[in-house]
Parts: C-alpha cells; structure tokens; sequence
C-alpha cells in the first residue's frame, strides 16, 4: 500500500539512516549511505569531521555543488517481505553553515554529534515529493 | 578502511538487498530499494510480477532505458558505529529476458522467485567500479 505523507514524515522521524543519491558529472549517477535528522519538514545530513568517510563526503558535495537535486531512500528490510517498507525524499540538497537548529538536530537524533567538533557542517535538503510504500497495512 | 574489491564481492553475495539509483530524465536521479543476486560478476535484479510495485519497477526500466548508468549500494548499519560498512557497483543496467542463469540465481538467493510466473524479467548490471568501506577492518 501507498504511505500517506504524514505516515511517511512518521517513519523519517523514527528513522535515522539511509541512502542519498546524487547526480554525479560523469557517472550520471551517485549514491552513498547516510545518517540524518528531521526538523522543521527538512531533512539534514551531517558533514563530519571523521577521516574515514572523507572521499565520500567530498564527493557527496561536490555533486550537490553542481546539481542540488537529490533523492533520500529509507528502507526497512526484512527476510519476511511481508515486513517491507520504505520512504523515499526527492528535494534539493544545499551545504549549510551550522546553526543550533542543525547542531541540536543532529546531536538529538545521534549522540555522537553532540561531541565538541564532531560536526564540520551539513546538507540541508528541502523535500519537493515524499512517498512511501509498505508491504503490510500502515 | 577501504575495503579490497575480492572483501566487496564477498559482502555482495552474502547480501541480497540494496538501494539502486539511476538517472532521471527530469529529477535528475531515482532510487529504488531492490533485491538482487550476484552471478558470474553481474548483479541482476528482479522485474516481478507483484502488483504493488508495478509503478516503481516501470520507472525504473523506464530510466534505464534512458541512460543504463546506475549504483547499487549495499550497506550494514548499525546504532553502534563502529559496525557500519556499505558495498557500491558502479554500471550499466539492462533489461534481460529470463534465462535459467538469471532466474536460477535470483530464486536461489530468494525462494519466492522459485515459484512460476513469478517473474516477468530481470536487470543486468555490469559492474564497472566495485568499492567499499568498513568502520572495522575487515
């Protein structure tokens, strides 16, 4: 069954992760897995200051840079596909300054962030559709 | 750490789902919760017959049809951070008919396509970049 947009805005709530595709300028296409924070009916994706991810995050921003369009899939998986579900975001993606909304956001949501320092930015993505699917009834 | 393209494999077959993301004539990128199997280096994922996701499946080959560039992420996550690790295929996707390669994969992956009529096609995915990342060292 289709997710009703309330239902959909319910579930990136109670989510917290999932995968963001971009437009890439060679490869048509990228896509990277992500955490992110809800508020005020905008999505927001960390830049962090962990080494690790660095090539990744880069990337994820230069291709905002060029084409800010952008879609966020969350998805719960499960053997049982009676289980299924998941939320789809189409919007358009920008790199933001922090401010104590995205801050307080993003450390509410994960704990980590909350640390001095752990946050170096974020990507503040305004949704233009959001759509959902579930397996079972909502 | 970055994980070696044989360490990618490994994860891609042991997995089973992911989030497929193609280009868009006018969103620009779409992505789509899939499920697939892996056989002899190429992903293929399944054009079924279930009714519910007629409307995603469409657009999907409809995309391809466009442009075949597409990523497939495969990814753990976890709340402890220390476990996340994600797999990505960079290629190009295609519409196949059914052969016993491709439907003996994808039923023996997932039993649900063992039954008849239970698929209506697949897609191909030739790989041309495999990467991928652990928090832990692999």
């Amino acid at each position: 069954v289709n997710l009703d947009v309330e239902e959909c805005w319910r579930r990136l709530e109670a989510g917290g992760h999932g995968v963001l595709a971009t437009v890439h300028a060679t490869r048509g296409v990228d896509a990277v897995p992500v955490v992110y924070a809800v508020t005020e009916g905008r999505i927001v994706v960390p830049i962090d200051t962990v080494k690790p991810k660095a090539t990744t995050q880069l990337q994820l921003l230069e291709n905002l840079r060029l084409d800010p369009r952008c879609v966020l899939v969350v998805e719960h998986y499960a053997e049982d596909w009676s289980q299924l579900w998941w939320v789809r975001v189409h919007g358009a993606g920008f790199e933001r300054a922090l401010t104590p909304e995205l801050t307080g956001a993003l450390a509410d949501r994960h704990p980590p962030y909350a640390a001095e320092g752990a946050l170096a930015s974020a990507i503040e993505i305004t949704p233009d559709l959001v759509t959902g699917w579930s397996a079972a009834s909502a």
